[in-house]
C-alpha cells in the first residue's frame, strides 16, 4: 500500500505526566535531531520517582515494542551532584540489539536482563549530543532525548558517550520466583489500585506445581496459610473469595472478587509467598 | 514541501486511559506489523466499559478522520467465554470504504450506519494476524491492534478473518429523533459532567419545527412542560434559565446557565423529549 | 539509517484536555489536509481558558521545538460575536520563520516577540481552508487545525487569510524584569501547585546583581524584606527556609523547602520583587 522507507522508532516511557510541557518538549528535541523518527509513548504516568515501577513496566512492554531505541526516564536522583549523582547511560542488549537510554539507577536493567544482558554500554553524561547548557533538573530534555535521537539517526553507541563496563551498571534487586520440591516461591512485585497483588511468577510455573483450573491452591504468607482458587476470571469465585489467575503478561496475580487481596493478606511489595496444591 | 508517500492511517479509540502501558503497547504492536502507519489517538478516556459512549463518540469523530483503519476498543465482555462471549470483528463501510476493527458489541455500528452500513465483515477471533498466545483480557494487544495493522499494511479483509453476514453483527439501540405534526421527538444521548443534556436531534431538525434564535420553545419531558430559549450561548439567558443550543456537532443540547439541565428536568439517558414552539 | 524525506512538523498546544475527542479530531483534520505532517503534542493541559499560562508555556517550549507550524488554542472568547469577538490569525516570526496559528488574544505574542516579533500576519477567520459550516465553539477543528495543516503542506500565509498589520495584533502584558543600580526588579509569572513562584528573571540577571551560590539575597516584596539563599537544590536549605534557584528554563524561581513560597510571601501573579545582595 505504501513504499515509504521504514522510519526509525524511539519508544518513550517516563514519570513526567501530561500536565506540563515536559513530554512535548522531549518530542521536539527528538524531532530536531532525527526528523524522520517515529516516537511511541509507552506511558508517562509511571508513579512519580518510582524507579522500580518504571523498570517493571518497561520490562513488561518491551516484547511488544518494535526494534529501536527505548528512552526511559524515572529519575529521582537527577539533581544530586558529586558521588551520589547517578550516571546517564545508553546500552545495547545482547539479544535483539535493543538500545536503551536513561539514568543508571536500575531502571533499564530488568528489561536488559530479559534480553540476555548488556552487550555494550556508554556513559552519556558528557555526550557531544547533549544540549548545552545542561539544566540541573531536566536531563530528559538535555541529555536523554537528544542522545536517543542521535542513536535513532544511526550514530553508534561509541559516538554518543564514553565506554563503561556492563558490570558497573547499577542493578535493581527485583526478586525472582523459583520452583523447588513441588512448591513455587514467588514475591509481590506490586499491588495495583484495586489491591490485586501482581506476582513475579509466570503462569507456566504455576502449572508446573500442579495448578488446575477451578481447583484450590495453598498460599503461605508470613506464617498464615490462605486458600486461593486458580480461576479464569473474578466471577468464577464468590465475592470475598481469594483467587489466583493468569494476567495479560502471562504472569500470575492474586485478587479478591469485589475486595482487596493486599488487604486480606496484609501483603506488601517484595513479600514472599509459597504456593502449592491445597 | 515534501514528496513523501502518504502513510496509511490507523485511528485508535478506547477506554484504556493513560495510567497503564496499554495504549503504548498497542502502538508498539502496530508499529511492528506496519512500521509506516501513522496512528492518531482519538481518545482513550471513554468512560470505562461504556460501549454506548464509545459508539457515540466514534460516530461523532469519524467525519473528521482521514480514510483508513479505525480501531476502537471498549470491551467489557472481553473475558466472557462460550455463548456469552462477544466476537472480534473487522468490517468495511458501504460509503467511503472506512475499515472498522473492534469487538462485536455494537461499538462500531452507529459509525458504520452513518456510512450506509456494512459492505463486508469478518470474524477476526482466530485471525492469522493475532499474537499468540492470546491473553484472556488484553485483546486490544493480541487481536485488534495486529489485525488493524495488517489491514493498514494492505491486507484485504478476507485475509485477516472468516466472513460473517453483516446482519449478524450486533446492533446498538440508540434511538433516533423524528419530526411529526410540527413537533420534534428527541431523546437524551447522554449528560455531560456539567449536567448538559446532549440530544440525538440535529440543529436543522429544530429549525424545521420553527425554532428562532432568542425565542422560547416548549420541552415536554415525562409529563412536565418546560420552557427553553433557543440561544447561541449560555450568556444569552439569565442564570438558572433553561436554554437549547446547537453544539459543535451540529446537534442540539439542553443546558441551564450556571446550573444543571439533567437535575432541572430529572432526565436520564434515552428519555424522550417532545419539542415545539412555546 | 533512513533516507525518508523530512516530514513537515506541526506542534499543538491547547487547553482541550484528554477527556474528550477534541485533540484527536484536530489530529484527524490535520491528517486529511496534510497527510505527511508529523504532529507533536506540546501539552493539552493548559489550565482551562488561561491564555496567559498558555502564552508563557508556548514561549518556554518554542526554543526546543523544530521549525514548522505551531498551533496553539486557548480561546475563552471563541463564541463571542461582534466587536468583542477575537480574530483568528496566522503569523510568521522575524527570526527563524516560525509560523504560529491561533486566536488573536495575546496567546501567540510572547513566543513571537522572543523571535524578534512578527514579519507577516493574516486573519484566517474567513480562510478558504476552513471547514464549513464553522461551528460556534470549536474553531480548533474548523479553522485553526485545517489552516495549520495547509501551511504545513506548503501554502504561503497569503493563501490562507487576509493580510493584517502586525501592530494590530493583540499583545499580552507580561511584565519584564530589569536591572538598575545593582538591583534586579522581577515579577511573579505564576505560582505552581507546590507554591513555588516562577519569576520572569533569567538566572544570568541574578548573577549580574552578584548572586553567589550558597549566599543570601534580599527579596523585597510589598514593603516586606525576605532573605533567600541562592541554592542549587531544595535540600541545600533547611526546611521552612526560602531559596532562590535556577529552573530548567534558565529562569529563577523562589521556593520554600517543604513549604510554599507563595504562602510565605503572600505573593500573587505580576507582583513586583526587588532582589539584591543581602
Amino acid at each position: 500500500m505504501t513504499s515509504s522507507p521504514i522510519p526509525p522508532v524511539i519508544t518513550f516511557l517516563s514519570d513526567y505526566g501530561h500536565h506540563d510541557e515536559f513530554v512535548g518538549v522531549c518530542h521536539g528535541v527528538i524531532a530536531r535531531r532525527c526528523p524522520t523518527a517515529r516516537v511511541i509513548d509507552v506511558t508517562h504516568d509511571v508513579p512519580s520517582h518510582d524507579v522500580r515501577a518504571g523498570a517493571i513496566l518497561l520490562r513488561a512492554a518491551l516484547p511488544y515494542l518494535p526494534s529501536g531505541v527505548h528512552l526511559a526516564v524515572v529519575d529521582p536522583g537527577v539533581s544530586a551532584a558529586g558521588p551520589n549523582g547517578r550516571r546517564a547511560v545508553a546500552l545495547r542488549t545482547v539479544e535483539h540489539g535493543h538500545v536503551l537510554v536513561g539514568p543508571d539507577n536500575g531502571l533499564l536493567m530488568p528489561a536488559a536482563e530479559r534480553l540476555a544482558g548488556v552487550a555494550e554500554a556508554v556513559d552519556i553524561g558528557e555526550s557531544v549530543e547533549r544540549l548545552q547548557p545542561v539544566s540541573r533538573t531536566f536531563h530528559g530534555r538535555d541529555i536523554f532525548a537528544p542522545v536517543a535521537a542521535a542513536l535513532a539517526a544511526g550514530e553508534p553507541l561509541a559516538a554518543v558517550g564514553a565506554p563503561i563496563a556492563a558490570d558497573q551498571l547499577r542493578r535493581m534487586g527485583i526478586p525472582t520466583a523459583h520452583l523447588a520440591e513441588g512448591e513455587l516461591t514467588a514475591h509481590v512485585l506490586r499491588s495495583d489500585t484495586f489491591g490485586n497483588l501482581i506476582l513475579n511468577a509466570a503462569n507456566e510455573q504455576l502449572l508446573t506445581v500442579g495448578a488446575q483450573m477451578g481447583e484450590a491452591l495453598s498460599v503461605l504468607h508470613g506464617g498464615t496459610r490462605h486458600t486461593a482458587v486458580y480461576a479464569a476470571t473474578f466471577a468464577d469465585v464468590t465475592p470475598g473469595e481469594l483467587l489466583i489467575y493468569e494476567d495479560a503478561q502471562q504472569m500470575v496475580s492474586l485478587a479478591v472478587n469485589r475486595g482487596s487481596a493486599a488487604k486480606l493478606l496484609g501483603a506488601d511489595q517484595d513479600d514472599e509467598l509459597v504456593i502449592r496444591p491445597a
